[in-house]
C-alpha cells in the first residue's frame, strides 16, 4: 500500500474511533468500554471486508499502528471532551462523512488490488465505509445511521462507482482516489447541510405482521 | 454446482431480497438503503456460512448474478409495490418460508460438498436459512423472527436433518433435496397457518437482572 | 491443545450456553430457539476470533464435542430450570464471569500459538470472552452487558495483559493461565459484588443528534 493511502487510512481510523468514543460517552461507558466501541467503529467495516474476501488475518492484526491510533484517539477524547458543550453539534457528522469517504475508497482500492470485479469493489467500499458505523449503532441500540433517509449509503456507492469508473477510463490512481473521495464527501456533506434526501420507499402505513 | 441448485439459489435470493426491501419500506428508507437491507437479507446467511467454513471469497463476490438478482428485485419492488394494500398480508411470510427452505438445503448441500460432518451440515443449513433474516431484523430493531415462538429454527433444523439422513440412507441427491425442502417449507407453512408452536421454555416471570 | 485447556474450554462453553438458554427462557422461546441462542452465546466469540485470524473452518466445525456440550446444557436447563425461583439471582452473573475469564485466556492462548503479537493476543482474548455475550444481548434487544458501566471489558483486558506479560516474564504456561484466569474472574466478581466501576466517560447531557 502506498504511504499516502496508509496515511488516509489512519486518518479515517482516528475519525471513526472518535465517533465511536463520543457515542460511548453518550451511553456513560467506562474507559475500556469506550475502547471497545471506538475499536469496532474504526476497524469493524474493514474487518468484515477482509473476512468476506478471505484476506485473513485481517488488516489490523499484524499492524499495531491501527490499535495505537485508536487508543490515542480514545485517550485524547476522554481527556479533552469532558464537557459536551465543547463539541460543536456539527463536528461528529462532518467527521463521520470524512471517514465514510476515506474508507469507501480505501476499501474499493483493496478489493481491486486483490483482483475483484468493479461491482464487487463498489460493494467492498460500501462495506468498509458503513460497516463500522452500523455495528456502533446496533451496539448502542439505535437504528443505524445508514438506514435513515438522509443520503448515506448513496454517498458511499457514488464514491465507489466514481472511483472504479475513473480507473477504467484510464485516470491515474491518485487522481481517481481524490476525485472519488471528494465526490462521496461532498454528497454526504450536502445531504447533512441541506437535509437532502432521495425520495423514500415508504410502506409505513402497512402494519408489520 | 448443478444448474437446478443454482436456479433454486437465485430464487431464494430474490425471495429474501423482497423480504428485505419490504422491511426497508416499512422503515421509509431511501433507494440505496433499500438495496443495502435487501442485500444483507439475501446474502447475509450464506456469507456467514462461507466465512465460518473458510470458503472465501464468499460466494457472491466472484459471481455478479446474485447482486444483479438483488438489484432487479429491489427495482421491481420499488416500482410495483407503491401501495401497501397491494401486498396481501400472507405473501411475505410465505415467501420467507420458501426462502428458508431453499437456503437451508443449499447451505447443507454446500457444507457436505466441502466434506463437513452431517451435524455441521445441519448447522450450516440453519445459518444459511436464518442468518440473513436475523441481520435484517436486528438492523430494523425487531426481535429476530427466528427467536419468536412460532416454529422457525425448528423447520430449518428438521429440513437439514431430513436432507442429511436421506442422503445417508442412499437417496439420490435430487430426491433428498426436494423431500427436505418440502418438509421444511411444509412445517413452517403449517406453523404460520395454524399458529402452531412447540411448548416454549418460559422464564419470563423471573425479572432480568 | 493440551487436554486441560480443552477441558476448560468445554466448561466455558457449557457456562455460556447456560447463560444463553436462560436469556432465551426470559424471552419465551421454543426449544430450537433456545438451542440457537445458547449456541451463539457459547461459540460466537470464538467464531469471530477464528474468522478474523483466518483459522477456518472455525474450531467447532470439525469437533462435534462443542455442539454436544451445548445440546446437553440446553436439555438440562430446560428440564431442570422449570421454575424461575430455582435460579438464585447471583448464579448467572457468576457463571458469566467464569466463562469470561476462561474464554479470555483460551482466546489469547490460541492467538499466541498462531504467532500473533501480545497486543493482538489480548484483543483476541477480549473478542473470545465478550463476543458471544454481545451477540446474545443484541438478539435479545438489550444493551450489551459489556457496554454497561460495571467492570466487564476491563476484567477481560486485565486477564489478557496478565497472561501475555506472565509468559513474556518466563512463567510456565499453566501457571500463567491460572494466574490470569483468577485475575480476570476476581476482578469481574469484585465488580459484581461491590458494584465497582471505573469512573465513566459521560457525555449524556449532550443530546444525540
Amino acid at each position: 500500500m502506498p504511504e499516502w493511502i496508509y496515511f488516509f487510512d489512519l486518518c479515517g481510523t482516528a475519525v471513526f474511533a472518535l465517533s465511536g468514543a463520543l457515542a460511548a460517552g453518550r451511553h456513560k461507558m467506562d474507559p475500556f468500554g469506550v475502547i471497545v466501541l471506538a475499536s469496532v467503529t474504526a476497524v469493524g467495516g474493514g474487518s468484515i471486508r477482509d473476512t468476506l474476501m478471505g484476506a485473513t488475518p485481517v488488516f489490523w492484526i499484524n499492524d499495531p499502528t491501527y490499535i495505537i491510533v485508536i487508543l490515542s484517539t480514545v485517550l485524547l477524547t476522554i481527556l479533552l471532551v469532558r464537557k459536551p458543550k465543547r463539541v460543536p453539534q456539527k463536528v461528529l457528522p462532518i467527521a463521520d462523512a470524512l471517514g465514510l469517504a476515506l474508507f469507501t475508497i480505501i476499501g474499493a482500492e483493496k478489493a481491486l488490488s486483490m483482483g475483484l470485479s468493479g461491482m464487487s469493489a463498489v460493494i467492498m467500499g460500501l462495506i468498509t465505509g458503513v460497516g463500522g458505523g452500523i455495528i456502533r449503532d446496533i451496539l448502542c441500540r439505535q437504528v443505524p445511521m445508514v438506514l435513515r433517509t438522509e443520503i448515506y449509503a448513496t454517498a458511499s456507492i457514488a464514491g465507489g462507482i466514481g472511483y472504479t469508473c475513473s480507473l477504467s477510463f484510464g485516470m491515474a490512481d491518485l487522481s481517481a482516489m481524490f476525485l472519488a473521495m471528494s465526490t462521496a464527501f461532498a454528497i454526504r456533506l450536502a445531504a447533512i447541510t441541506w437535509h437532502l434526501s432521495l425520495p423514500a420507499f415508504d410502506l409505513r402505513s402497512q402494519k408489520p405482521k
